[in-house]
């Protein structure tokens, strides 16, 4: 009985620990198509104009656009341009670009707001897939929305699940991205 | 025949003053799926840190991040963090957060453009709710675009009626959101 | 055989120069609605303000607000509000508005990311089209995605593929764009 109790804590840990944010109606359905990348970002601060792959371009009064504001980041949108790789290695073989903006939205916590697409360009995937929606940093899993794409992606929809593979001081972050179409043609 | 023609008078007025923008196709379809919410947004002007709940974060040339600029706010950017509510009260228990941006980008009217996400975690609802779209104020009702949505909206597409329900000022208002989701998953 | 291959040749050619980006699948489906609309973009240089109809409103730091940023206007953020016309003619009846952002994100080619909504109010057409997307501007052909619309476009989805009809300076552009729509209601 005692082993069995542990069991189901252990359980019950791993599963608060891998449990996204909003796992329910996600799993009813098998996607259509699927596809795990990750992409890379570097933010200028001043000093790394060479590496920087993303620039603060908006703050909120007070702050400027070397440093991240303070209050969480609340109201700074960072521009991006990082590179794709299939694996969590910055320096792997880029297979396109992540490409738009997010915006540091909450006072309390980390939150930003993500627009951007996927340019895909490998042997594999040419296209683009678009995504928006609600990152809230501080969970492990995030769900965002696949709202449409072209290409080899043309008309597609589906749901997006980001995790941050790596986060390093402010400068360098990671995501891994589970992309899962649930509508393909 | 007098008390019929005011009749229709009186039917034609009320028509117009609730008519929305472009009502024709939606009244149609029945949705799947449907929600009536409110945000609330109190814009930062440089003396309300504590309560503000959103911020001037870009401005068009000659303009400042505390006061929204002339010409009706064209070039600005905010950023928001607003409350979400069932009814009209602002201090009514939240159940999830408003989080994005909105743009003015009319020189001639007041018109935003809206890229943001409902945050729900209530006991009834869990999950995320995507809307992009344009936002011409001054009709009472303007319809965007829900795009996508995780959890409990797990890949529902939908149109939003917004109708500014109260504005104060340039400093606070609240919105009325009547959300009729017509695919559901 | 010489005035085969140099057909072959020129067909090459020619094909090279009016193939899409991503063309694939776009090809085996009829769209269901179709529309072709231009729309003009004036940017405020610090000297046009009568004219201008899109105005810098967000800079990397060391850039400003009148002249595009340097590297490729990456960073930059312009909110737009420009005329929508049936045909090539900036001064051809307007038959709605172009409303809402593009954001320069590429340091080392010309590509933008894009927010915005046709507003379209003419005899013919009465609702509003929203898009996102990425724009690698220095291709012919470029697609992004419908994700939605209102009124007549109520729910439609698609695939616009834009393309740059005139560049004069960095102060006026003309797009082409032509709107599929493959998800009508």
């Amino acid at each position: 009985m005692v082993a069995r109790s542990s069991s189901v804590l252990i359980f019950f840990f791993v599963f608060l620990a891998i449990s996204s944010a909003f796992p329910k109606n996600k799993d009813k359905y098998k996607p259509c198509k699927h596809l795990v990348l990750f992409f890379h970002d570097i933010i200028y601060n001043g000093k790394n104009a060479a590496n920087a792959t993303s620039a603060i371009v908006a703050a909120p009064q007070g702050s400027n656009l070397t440093i991240l504001a303070p209050n969480f980041h609340f109201g700074n949108i960072a521009v991006f341009d990082d590179p794709i790789t299939l694996d969590n290695n910055l320096h792997s073989k880029p297979i396109g670009r992540a490409q738009g903006m997010y915006i540091y939205d909450t006072k309390n916590t980390f939150t930003s707001w993500l627009g951007f697409s996927f340019s895909l360009n490998s042997t594999d995937y040419q296209g683009t897939i678009n995504f928006i929606g609600a990152d809230p940093i501080m969970i492990k899993y995030r769900d965002i929305s696949v709202v449409g794409g072209t290409g080899d992606f043309f008309m597609h929809r589906g749901v997006a699940t980001i995790d941050t593979d790596s986060y390093e001081g402010e400068v360098y972050f990671r995501l891994k991205v589970d992309i899962k179409f649930y509508e393909c043609w």
